[in-house]
């Protein structure tokens, strides 16, 4: 089920070396474990762990929502340069619940505490690690009371499955661990040079609804063993989620979880990166972009009952703002996404959604294409448009609509997903 | 199919005389006649002409889109104080097509000559009808070519069919001609004083997909026998679209063709009303925001696919545009209207659409009930809280969702339905 994917990445960059899942292995510096803390009541993983022995560089974003979850105010409390691990539960959001913040102090003191024991067992130069060396991350249903005791209880088992060497399936495991109703776990990586050091690029997401993000949205993590410094990491990554994560959209609606962190552990040596205009960051630069932008089109294309994978395309706006308002209005459009789910050239619906977009546009001048088929041209329904051909168009799994205004210079391009029968039934049911 | 109406509808006056269908008769000054210009290619009536044989004072209001149909160009052009017909179309939204504007000229001018002929034969001191004494609504598909040569066959139809009585068949028939998807007519009336004359308010709207009003929304017709002038109708109409057509939403997409119209054909012989401020407009005002928000009610109700009928109150706001952010973006939300349709009360959703829609917030003030039952009281999970109560509420057709923010004074309650599979179907439908 859900949309193949193979051709949507068709971002990737051209010598790269890791294409695929099978490339995935050890990324130094970082350790992943996984387990059930019988979250689901079942044996599906629900808790990850990742540790940075030595200590990892960060920055995050998060959702601009106004209602945010517990563990989004812990960690916006802490203000350390390096960070020692950060632990990801699902099912439970630890929004608007009561002690939710509590809690997460009572699960930082445990987790410290055996983190800090296997630092003695493990490290030459052991370090105590405190409760503001971890941050935490969560998804699943608001309002619940969250479940403390069960995740506590299975810190020792995350601590126990700690290795210093990974692959695939660990990644592929980490990935699947932070699952809600995800059918797809989504990962992608890339390789670079910083100077004449290799580095990797690491990145690991989940879906798959309340998916509008508003600067970071859903969760998201980004691993790299490049040395670069927390305040580089906080500028790449709020640059490079403009036209990455802050461009998808499943159902419009706004998560309180929404995170997305870049974790780096220095571990390849290179000379640490500290100016952000530095001309060592460009391929990193180019191929964090592709890593985010590769796992916001996963995110899109594995929203919940996703038949389609569609790519909003807005050309020549007066400024990127507008083309942004419209390609959003097209995307979140109900009436848009159902007509695609049918596979109907339905346009009339895009100039509806142009039309509530509250842009001032010269209808003259407004061009449509469906994949390369035109439809309008300048304002008037296109001479050789034949609605038989669009229609053949419409079957394809991969829809792209393509919005010319002809008014100016700035482009955005969105993605998302139709709305079918399966979106009602995942949301419909009792507390999916 | 739809909703059962019969409870909605409790914002009627208290002492009124006309309380359902059966009431319906003669609206002194209108002729309404329908006919089947074989539009769906069906015998379904598709046009609906009011004729006002000696005029009517008139204002509307449109939508706020920024792409609008050619018949609203054509009235936005029209600046006489009295208007002697408006033409209603289904099928077609006679928008972003190419002749659009010049079809309606011909129509006009066909409608308006034949119009005269009728003066001629029928009163005493016949009238010349011009081009600019036509309204027109158009409501239907954008972007195909409008049907103009199968209307203006049907015209001489439209014109033998006219009576200078009506009766309650007509209202219906009428209600029933500017359907498209609505599942059921749209007809609400009440009657009041002005001064010591009795006067009627007799109104019909249709919905039901792209129903997400801007200023005014779908189509609404609002007709009186009062005596008011078109500069106080306008003003009236504006006052009282705020919180009945402006105050629904069925899917968040806002209509090229929203339209909301008052006539007035002053026969009731009250003293024309030239003054917003006059004390004898009271009772009038009164009615017509009962008359506007019963049709608006219909309107949300029928929404397509619509299982439930759902009412959102904001509570004690710091303004009401506020008030009004957050209780759109609780009904607009797909989650929290795939919830209801599921019956699942989950209002952790709830929370979500208030933390998006960018009002900041006090989460520690917040109380939510579904119905009277009691979910959340001032930031915290209600003590005697009963989630088996709340699922029972939860299989109302009716359901009534009230958050109160204790941050101020200003309230506003949104109109709409649930998002169901026939939703998905009815607007995955080729050409729906």
């Amino acid at each position: 089920m859900g949309i193949n994917l193979s051709n949507l990445l068709n971002s990737r960059s051209k010598n790269q070396k890791i294409s695929n899942f099978q490339d995935l292995d050890h990324l130094d510096g970082v350790s992943v474990s996984t387990t059930s803390a019988n979250l689901y009541n079942s044996k599906r993983d629900d808790l990850v762990l990742f540790y940075f022995r030595a200590g990892a560089n960060y920055a995050s974003v998060y959702t601009q929502s106004k209602i945010v979850s517990e563990n989004i105010k812990w960690n916006l409390k802490i203000k350390n340069k390096k960070i020692k691990a950060l632990l990801v539960n699902t099912k439970n959001a630890n929004v608007f619940n009561d002690n939710g913040f509590m809690d997460l102090k009572l699960l930082a003191d445990d987790l410290s505490e055996q983190l800090t024991e296997l630092q003695i067992k493990d490290e030459d130069k052991p370090e105590k690690i405190k409760q503001k060396d971890i941050l935490f991350a969560s998804t699943g249903t608001i309002g619940e009371k969250f479940p403390t005791k069960k995740i506590i209880a299975s810190i020792p088992d995350l601590i126990k499955q700690i290795k210093y060497t990974q692959n695939k399936y660990i990644w592929i495991k980490a990935a699947m661990g932070i699952m809600t109703t995800d059918l797809q776990p989504k990962i992608a990586m890339e390789e670079c040079k910083i100077g004449n050091k290799s580095v990797k690029i690491y990145g690991i997401a989940k879906g798959s609804g309340m998916i509008f993000p508003n600067m970071a949205t859903t969760l998201g993590f980004i691993f790299t063993d490049a040395a670069i410094s927390s305040s580089v990491l906080k500028k790449l990554l709020k640059k490079n989620i403009a036209n990455t994560f802050n461009a998808i959209t499943c159902d419009g609606d706004t998560s309180t979880n929404d995170m997305v962190s870049i974790f780096a552990t220095g571990e390849a040596n290179n000379k640490e990166i500290n100016n952000i205009n530095s001309k060592k960051l460009k391929e990193f630069d180019n191929s964090l972009n592709i890593v985010l932008l590769n796992l916001a089109k996963r995110v899109a294309a594995d929203g919940e009952g996703a038949s389609k994978f569609i790519t909003v395309n807005l050309l020549n706006c007066k400024t990127e703002e507008n083309a942004k308002k419209i390609s959003f209005s097209i995307a979140n459009s109900n009436l848009v996404k159902t007509a695609i789910a049918g596979e109907d050239p339905n346009w009339g619906r895009i100039i509806m959604a142009i039309g509530k977009s509250n842009v001032n546009i010269n209808r003259n001048k407004i061009s449509i294409k469906f994949g390369s088929l035109k439809i309008v041209e300048k304002g008037k329904i296109f001479n050789f448009y034949n609605e038989d051909e669009v229609a053949q168009y419409m079957k394809n799994e991969k829809i792209d609509i393509t919005v010319d205004l002809n008014a100016g210079k700035k482009n955005f391009t969105v993605y998302t997903m139709d709305l079918t029968k399966k979106y009602v039934d995942i949301n419909a049911d009792y507390r999916s």
